[in-house]
């Protein structure tokens, strides 16, 4: 049986299924890093930050997520506090300003949530 | 670092974050099986086949896990429904009626489902 491809980012109340459900009998799943309690890292802010890295403002990547710019902002915030350090900065000046970029720090807690995640997405299928 | 321990069920409109959450960084996650894209099995609903088996009946199990009693029947319907063959089966006569218990597939879904559920909490420990 088939195991859930990693699902496209997209706002959704209940993020439990996926839009395209496969047939069949498939074991889903979620994993997150908490700090204390509270959500440090999930699937969603890893997509924000590769859009950050990509789009070099926290309003560029909101918009190409179809994510609101308050809440990609309060996310930036909350993974900057809980992170050991900084994972997005704020490059402030050049025209226009609002400019953002990933922090070395940020770099790695993409790499290192990815695979993490792509060791469950293998945990899934095997255990089916 | 700690990894959530499994939580006892409870009813949350967010069921993302531990009541008694850890301190420091924890690897969190949740798993649960479906069936063309509609949730089959998870967490609480394994409680609640457990209850069922304990107290013999859908609404004295309902009533042990603070879940509403209707909730309890739609989620029996779902998995029967759902299933290779039903995982509950109503005991009708006897006093007072209302009885319920597990078929041998209840049986065999509440064990299975264990199993990975243990699994999935080792890979949990092992990945922070």
């Amino acid at each position: 049986m088939a195991v859930n491809k990693t699902p496209g980012y997209k706002v959704k109340k209940t993020p439990r299924f996926s839009n395209h459900p496969e047939p069949g009998y498939v074991l889903g799943g979620r994993i997150w890093l908490e700090k204390d309690g509270e959500l440090y890292i999930g699937w969603g802010r890893i997509i924000l930050l590769e859009r950050i890295d990509k789009f070099g403002s926290i309003a560029g990547a909101a918009k190409s997520m179809s994510l609101g710019y308050r809440n990609a902002w309060l996310w930036v915030q909350a993974m900057n506090r809980l992170a050991p350090s900084p994972l997005v900065e704020k490059a402030t000046g050049g025209v226009g300003g609002g400019h953002a970029r990933l922090t070395i720090e940020g770099q790695k807690v993409i790499s290192e949530y990815k695979e993490v995640h792509a060791k469950f997405i293998e945990f899934l299928k095997q255990e089916i």
